[in-house]
């Protein structure tokens, strides 16, 4: 948990910003995985920890801004709970370790959005994701779960996501955090993965350094030989020479901040020259969209710079033809690379998606393209110092994707559809990166990871 | 998946034991994290797994005994998924592998139930845990989500249970396998737990190998320096020489049959004199345990046997007095042994808890008991061949417990409080096998795992 002011300084700015009505954070409770009681691994809403830091379930908040109250809900532990579950802090010494004087039981906060709503008093919420939260919301506030999303307030949405986009120096040293254990995971599925293995058994190795660096998946692993299948978290298949390997996984800290991180890597000891040219244009896209990292450039344009230099690698191993920027412009490159350059990183690892991905990611000058694979880019506005991010191209041979395109004659113009017959089992490469936005530039968070042909092939000596 | 016959026999038999109605199967969405896109690892219903096999999102199914129909419901991948997800066999395909000839788009189950309520056919539907599926049959029966516990189908429900509970031959072989796995993990920990390692980083690798094993976690792992907190998922603790570890953990196998294994081992290389005298109880406690499964016995009197043995080894310790017999059958020895033997195993690792705990483990003949300890037997019933089960005594020194039956002057005839002074820091013992029942005994499913004082440490000579 940060420092008691942090966490008081957040909701004064909160409360500045809205500058009226009651402030409601759901905190999310245990979730059924098989029945009731076999529950996955607890997690706690990213809003509700960014606000009031504290990571356990039956909780709830509010700020009062009319009436100047926070106040936090939730049940004490009784002894028969003790002895199932171990002594903990009162919620009064959890509250004021975030700095909340006053706490009431939990089945206090219905009567209490009763008497606002009742007195007039606007009740902003956020938009829930857990059904049980929103049949929570349906009870307390009387609107039937469908219309719930239709009720969220945008004011209090645009409040948070001005306060989470920026990241403060304490969240860069827990996302640091998070990215050395994720480095860790990378290094292991480098040096470990071998030819006869299966995807599980090294997304098990992955896992398992995830859980001991105090955290655990910010995401399910992706560690697969069909990189192509963008997400894929089938691990069913042996792993043979020859084959590419694509692994997309992160570990998030106690306190939830994720690392999201990926590597390509050849099961054989070295990449193959096929393999090689397509690696070293996605490594240069990378590169490129890591030096056009600064304030003020928009990350739609770094998207089509990365694009670009896919295009005209492409073009020079002549799978695609004509002008690369024009090709570009037309969309044509994204039938090898059909999604986004990146995203938000944060407390999710799409951070603040449930936010809602256009506020957070596009603006009033900036908005979402409907072109298929930009408009797939989660992030388009002009980059802003504090705001951390993933850079994140690739090139992906998707036979499905391909046949149709050819099918239906797209970008005839820009494809060289036959020479791609020869790329049909190529499967998919993908490097990413997790930077913070200064003003000068960027920075990389976490340790380097290798991840040039040479320092990934040094990592492969035993395969 | 098994053979398509065995599913195809396990629906015939429940359509001949129910006669007539609509059995409706609820099947598992991906269950949201964070937020909606990033979810938990898929888990499919278990009376969904088992009586249709298919495991994946986005499935319900009917069995319309009035009418001999049987229908999947799902949808087909769109080219957009297949790009994202992969290939994948068409929702058709899917039930032809488990004998369903019928499928129909997702979206037609709420007409096709609306019908059949309105030709008066009765809807019989089992206990909804996850809270999107409440609200699902919500909208699909017209039932408010808070009366839908109400209407329940009680039939339905012993039609089931009257199926899970007997395991046929090839669910041996799914468990074996899981109880592998499980077994590896417990080896493992117990050659690797070190002085000066977290319970986090032993964690991480018992959770790596229960993922390599192609499965996952079957539940979430207890592995803890304080075993006396019986549901402790707390891994922050540094393991300290002198201290008991004890792990609680099991994986599943990829069609979701779970292992549940117990062992507790000594942070240093031997166990303590104190320590031993303990272990030695809870072994024999256990060991009686397993003499007298048999088809014929119930489970409550084998609990009390090892309760008895519980009672009797700490009575000859100086900690408890008077009558071991008369301590048990007052209770007295649940200040140390406060949890039940054990419970079903299957699908579920608790088989089929929310069927109902008390349908599932009691009966006419055999009741559950309310006295302390004994209420928390999940399983009381004579057991039958085909049972599956869990063994697991404990002896546990809760100081909170301890205080307040001292405070109330509980069972002073019983419990030597004084002597009790020095167990204060003990933690707990709990050694835990799982067993198929049969009509002459039982058999160890899976390998046996080191447990033996001598077998223990044998394994902790790096330590």
């Amino acid at each position: 948990m940060f420092d008691t002011v942090i966490y008081q300084q957040r909701r004064a700015k909160l409360k500045k910003d809205m500058g009226s009505g009651v402030l409601l954070f759901m905190g999310n409770e245990e979730s059924p995985k098989n029945y009731t009681d076999n529950t996955y691994h607890f997690r706690q809403d990213s809003n509700f920890l960014y606000f009031f830091g504290l990571n356990q379930a039956g909780l709830a908040a509010i700020i009062d801004i009319d009436n100047d109250l926070e106040i936090i809900f939730g049940d004490e532990l009784t002894v028969d709970h003790i002895v199932w579950m171990g002594q903990q802090a009162t919620i009064a010494d959890q509250a004021t370790s975030v700095g909340v004087k006053k706490t009431l039981p939990y089945k206090d906060i219905s009567t209490y959005l009763k008497k606002a709503q009742s007195s007039k008093q606007l009740i902003h919420f956020l938009p829930p994701y857990r059904h049980l939260n929103m049949l929570k919301l349906e009870e307390w506030l009387t609107i039937p779960v469908k219309e719930l999303s239709a009720r969220v307030s945008e004011q209090f949405v645009m409040a948070v996501i001005n306060q989470r986009s920026y990241k403060i120096k304490e969240e860069l040293v827990e996302l640091e955090k998070a990215i050395t254990t994720t480095a860790k995971m990378h290094v292991a599925a480098m040096s470990n993965a071998k030819a006869g293995m299966t995807e599980a058994e090294l997304t098990g190795q992955v896992n398992g350094i995830a859980v001991a660096g105090g955290g655990g998946l910010a995401y399910p692993v992706i560690l697969t030989i069909n990189g192509q299948i963008l997400h894929n978290h089938y691990h069913g298949n042996v792993l043979e020479k020859g084959q590419l390997l694509l692994g997309d996984f992160g570990a998030d800290t106690a306190m939830h901040y994720a690392g999201d991180i990926t590597r390509t890597l050849p099961v054989s000891y070295r990449f193959s020259l096929k393999q090689r040219e397509i690696y070293q244009i996605v490594l240069k896209a990378e590169e490129t969209a890591i030096q056009s990292l600064k304030a003020g450039v928009s990350y739609k344009d770094i998207h089509l710079r990365a694009a670009l230099v896919i295009a005209t690698g492409l073009t020079e191993l002549g799978l695609m033809k004509g002008d690369p920027a024009e090709a570009v412009e037309a969309g044509a490159h994204a039938l090898f690379f059909p999604h986004g350059l990146g995203h938000m990183l944060g407390l999710d690892v799409h951070d603040m998606e449930d936010l809602g991905e256009d506020l957070v990611g596009y603006d009033d000058e900036i908005k979402r393209s409907n072109q298929f694979g930009l408009k797939s880019l989660r992030l388009g506005r002009k980059l802003e110092a504090g705001f951390v991010l993933t850079v994140e191209p690739g090139i992906y041979f998707i036979p499905d994707l391909i046949d149709k395109w050819k099918a239906d004659g797209t970008h005839l113009d820009f494809i060289n559809y036959e020479a791609l017959s020869t790329y049909r089992d190529f499967g998919g490469i993908r490097i990413e990166d997790n930077y913070l936005v200064t003003t000068e530039g960027s920075r990389l968070l976490g340790p380097p990871i290798p991840k040039t042909v040479l320092e990934v092939e040094a990592l492969r000596i035993h395969a």
